[in-house]
């Protein structure tokens, strides 16, 4: 039985533009590590928040029932712990508020590493419940779109009124997700309470159509199709408004040849699907048309394979 | 270069419950049949409207800018027509406003019939907007459901929005469609104009997701998540009080172990999906359900592969 155990879990581009809610995309490269120890006090606690440099977070909360990670191990411990406690300790990858699935990867770290301390550590696919929670208590939404690609890694869909299916679905061959993180912050779920309760008829059947397209274009590997797909007619024009320099990033992306640009969940990070080879060229475009705006930004390029979390010792 | 061609057409089940106006299935053995020859007076004119028992057709016009047929076959023409005019001999095999897309089957037969007089006549793929001309003047909407399978067979999307995209998906293994049609008329054109203008953000989502679960499912040939997504959660509430019979319909079929039961179209005729074994059953108890709800029925089980339209002689 394992004292203690360390799991990584990438970052996630949420929504992808056609799955509001419900499709994600894992990032490579880029993620949250989590370290569990086993203690005798019974429950779950936070011994330290730490950037992945070591230094000491600056925003996150210690406190357990506050934190999205310590959340999600606790829901898993309630039903898995075999006695004693957990402390877990996080070191944060991805940046906080940047739409890059920063919660779901703490989250998911979290109960990753908690699981491993089991005798008889649970599958992967059942461990999504547990990270919900933790999702659950950041975002204010039951959606899994963050949490289900950083477990699983690639490309997920998982609704939640299809929960607990999750399904990673085939990608293309020889396309690279690019993603900025402008230096902005966007309140998720107070992004969410922003949104207009109802949709037209025209504007769902325009999104259901680019889903389903989109699904089918990236199984059939059909580049010209997924250019034809991957949009979000409904939600991003509510959010675009709160990220200022999104507009003239994605017309640069989209001149540069990216097949679709949007926001990564609520923003402000912004990703690109394009072909593998102008991946650098993109970022560079998106970066300085950015930075041409007064605001700095970091940036990925990512394969659409990213591995999901992991145990790294 | 053929004088005459003779082509058959198969009805289609349209929706397909999850994807209003995007999503149709081919029927097996339950189609039109439409005979083109050349004639010297140019334009498309009508011979005759005839049921498959070769008996004159009660309601149908042979005025060839009203019937569906023939304005498909002109759009074709008015394009690709080497000289002289050709004149159409309609055999109609599937019930009229019976949402099996009687409509659509006359327009696909008519085009592919005609297209078959061209020394070099086009690829089926290519026969899709004339046929939609047809459609239209049907059905008030320019959607594909029924025309792309009927053209090419099986399950076929294509969203209005993506044209002239037609993307024939996988089906999965097993599984067998059910059809009724009791004897009830609904206008799919009246039935379109009641239709809510819009839908709320969790209906969308919903829908979208059944739409992409149910396309995944199938092509991961699996059954128990056909199950849990073959669902219309937006247009069938809307649509049902005009078939009486649904409900207990609907409950007979899912029962009797279909997947899922729904309008095919705008109704009155209702379809089931159901794993192959249970098919004949299923088709039973549906017939059943209907008869003694005191309206007489017709019904048909088909694969999930049906051919599409293809030329006789």
């Amino acid at each position: 039985m394992a004292q203690s155990a360390t799991a990584f879990a990438p970052a996630s581009i949420g929504n992808l533009a056609v799955g509001f809610d419900m499709l994600g995309l894992a990032l490579d490269g880029v993620g949250d590590r989590v370290r569990a120890e086993r203690t005798a006090t019974a429950g779950v606690s936070i011994t330290e928040v730490r950037g992945l440099d070591g230094e000491l977070h600056a925003y996150l909360p210690n406190e357990p029932d506050k934190n999205t990670a310590s959340i999600a191990a606790q829901a898993f411990w309630d039903e898995h712990g075999d006695g004693g406690g957990v402390a877990l300790s996080i070191f944060k990858g991805v940046p906080l508020q940047s739409g890059m699935g920063s919660s779901a990867a703490s989250a998911v770290a979290a109960v990753v590493a908690v699981n491993a301390l089991l005798a008889a550590p649970l599958p992967v696919t059942e461990l999504l419940p547990y990270a919900l929670e933790g999702e659950k208590f950041a975002s204010g939404g039951m959606h899994a779109d963050n949490v289900a690609p950083s477990l699983l890694g690639g490309m997920v869909f998982c609704p939640s009124n299809l929960l607990p299916d999750m399904l990673q679905l085939p990608v293309p061959e020889g396309v690279s997700a690019v993603l900025i993180h402008p230096e902005l912050q966007v309140n998720t779920a107070a992004s969410r309470r922003g949104l207009a309760a109802t949709v037209s008829r025209e504007a769902w059947l325009e999104q259901q159509a680019c889903f389903g397209g989109f699904i089918a274009a990236c199984a059939a590997n059909d580049h010209k199709l997924i250019r034809r797909t991957l949009k979000d007619v409904i939600i991003e024009p509510q959010r675009a408004a709160a990220v200022s320099c999104f507009p003239a990033v994605r017309d640069a992306a989209m001149q540069a040849g990216a097949f679709g640009c949007s926001l990564s969940g609520s923003g402000p990070s912004i990703f690109a699907l394009v072909a593998e080879a102008q991946a650098a060229n993109v970022a560079d475009v998106m970066t300085a048309s950015c930075r041409g705006q007064g605001i700095d930004c970091q940036s990925w390029v990512s394969s659409l394979e990213a591995p999901g979390a992991f145990i790294e010792s």
